[in-house]
């Protein structure tokens, strides 16, 4: 075993951890399918019973006229950018520095559509109305995160939202949201997702984050959008001709857990505190507003794996399966709550950030 | 039931079906899991052992240093190509004027990677090698299909093949392969995958035609190519953090039929040569040299669709789901065969074929 995935293979011996929905095994498939008629037929390029009804079934949740099931997010948000930028005969675009197109896509925005991005605001915080207020340049759409993923999940206030969606209509900017994890803030914003899609006039959906599907992501707006974006799709090489095992599992998953965000949330706070608790480890954000956060340690990665992997083996319980540098003098992982944590034992949790708090106290 | 459906109705109430592999429905995902362990882990974003398996079995199978699982063909062609163009710094490619790229992608390498083409030799027959020799502009890459699906499935002689190849590596123009179906033409050739393939730089196959699995294609080449790949497969969107349902089912029905294809390919010709016999009927190619052809009726669509559809009334057995017009005075449709003819009872089927000759020479 070598001492990179000593962390890896400790956090697999345990029985119990405390993020997420559990493993992502050949299982999460087979349970979906089990419940589901094997006569029932396949969609056919976007065609048919299995995608039409989850796809409507999507645009209602959302409050949008129609809806599109894409294989990938990646795929859904730069097409929705083109298509905007398209129709304001405009390629230029403002995000988050830390946005996903950004860092996670290889450029593909840039790459494949020719897009200009501005980046605003700061890595280190979420974009303000006045980010957006100051851009001094044209452009043809404003993409959000919400919550803001590599900052640990932050918010802007609800008032901030409504602010800068008014600002964007009135200065003819489309206003995008990037809602991988739309589902996982609306119990914070106490809005129901009608409530917060209407400050925008194209949504992305990511159905395997807290939903917990396999793979895949709805893309929704008004029906002239939602149909450009079909033939994107399939420049894209994403109209497949059956998606059926994405989206069976994403309307199995759905219907699982889409009120269960209001116990995630509850359960990030009640984590993110025992954590804050401990010697030299805070959570960002300090109180969650999603099911996620970010747990950062004031020290040396390898002095932080080695007390992880002491705990997971001693107790049993897993708190990450990875460790990310900071600095020489800082590392960190990512938390997002799931189905798992509800069955591990109280005073197994507790003894568990006993030792932690004690061990980062002993450094 | 509207008169344009009435002949995909009839089709579906028949018992038996003289063409392909059966049903497209949730059935066929569910046998190729039963199989399978529920504790295997997923592929995640193009790592774990179900895809690297997989990727390694294939490139082994095709001859090449290493292959790559994409979602789509459509997505993996359109990378093959930009690859060379992007090498060879000249954004040109030739192919067929009936490629699957020119007339099904909706101009995805045109909008997306801003190749421009150029249509080989004439839409009625295959490219020669003339047709590559008096190309008059400097191209990065050449793609050849095999056999030219839109022409019935056609083939040129294995010596053309090997004259191109020759000539494209004379010239510096790499030669793409698009092998949608590969597999079905092998027993024509007589030669395995790996020395077809050993004529070309980079190959595309289909997991879903032939093999019969949910959807998804192989790209493979030498390394550089396919790490390049993989790079635009992000961009692209295709980097899905699971591809699990897709490959375990390929990899299922690969299985089942890689060695079937012989079978399908007499069969194809058997089945062509009852059509051929009917009055007003002739399949293209004449003598299939894959496991597909097309048929082509000399008389308006309307007449054959109640023909048809009398037919499959009557005697319980399917012919095709669908009709296309040629003409107004012409129909035709298209024929791969499967798994479901060798069940069907021999004597229903010259049944059927008597009935169809004489309802032609009665229009």
């Amino acid at each position: 075993m070598s001492e990179t995935n000593s962390l890896l293979e400790a956090y697999k011996q345990t029985k119990f951890q405390l993020a997420g929905h559990g493993k992502r095994d050949v299982q999460i498939l087979k349970e979906a399918l089990q419940a589901y008629e094997g006569h029932q037929e396949s969609d056919i390029y976007g065609k048919g019973k299995i995608i039409e009804d989850f796809q409507s079934k999507m645009a209602t949740f959302l409050g949008k006229e129609a809806a599109v099931f894409f294989p990938s997010g990646t795929m859904a948000q730069q097409i929705a950018l083109r298509i905007w930028c398209d129709e304001k005969n405009l390629k230029k675009v403002a995000y988050h520095p830390l946005s996903h197109l950004e860092i996670h896509e290889e450029d593909g925005l840039k790459k494949l559509h020719q897009i200009e991005t501005i980046l605003l605001g700061e890595k280190s915080r979420i974009i303000e109305l006045d980010d957006v207020i100051n851009i001094h340049e044209e452009i043809a759409c404003l993409l959000l995160e919400l919550p803001q993923r590599e900052i640990g999940g932050q918010l802007p206030d609800y008032k901030t939202l409504e602010e800068i969606s008014i600002y964007c209509r009135g200065k003819g900017i489309k206003l995008h949201l990037d809602g991988a994890r739309l589902l996982e803030i609306l119990p914070y914003y106490q809005k129901s997702a009608e409530e917060v899609c209407s400050l925008f006039d194209s949504v992305y959906v990511s159905v395997y984050k807290g939903i917990g599907g396999i793979a895949g992501a709805i893309l929704a707006g008004d029906q002239e959008f939602t149909e450009k974006s079909k033939v994107w799709k399939r420049r894209h090489g994403g109209d497949l001709i059956s998606l059926y095992p994405y989206i069976i599992s994403a309307d199995y998953y759905f219907e699982q857990r889409f009120q269960k965000m209001a116990q995630y949330h509850e359960e990030a706070k009640e984590l993110a505190g025992l954590y804050n608790m401990c010697e030299m480890i805070s959570t960002m954000p300090i109180k969650p507003v999603s099911n996620m956060f970010h747990v950062h340690f004031n020290a040396p990665i390898e002095k932080v794996k080695s007390i992880l992997v002491g705990i997971f083996n001693e107790t049993g319980i897993g708190l990450t399966s990875y460790l990310r540098e900071t600095s020489e003098e800082a590392c960190h992982y990512e938390v997002s709550m799931g189905d798992l944590y509800s069955s591990v034992p109280k005073g197994k949790v507790k003894q568990v950030f006993a030792m932690l708090n004690q061990r980062m106290k002993d450094i």
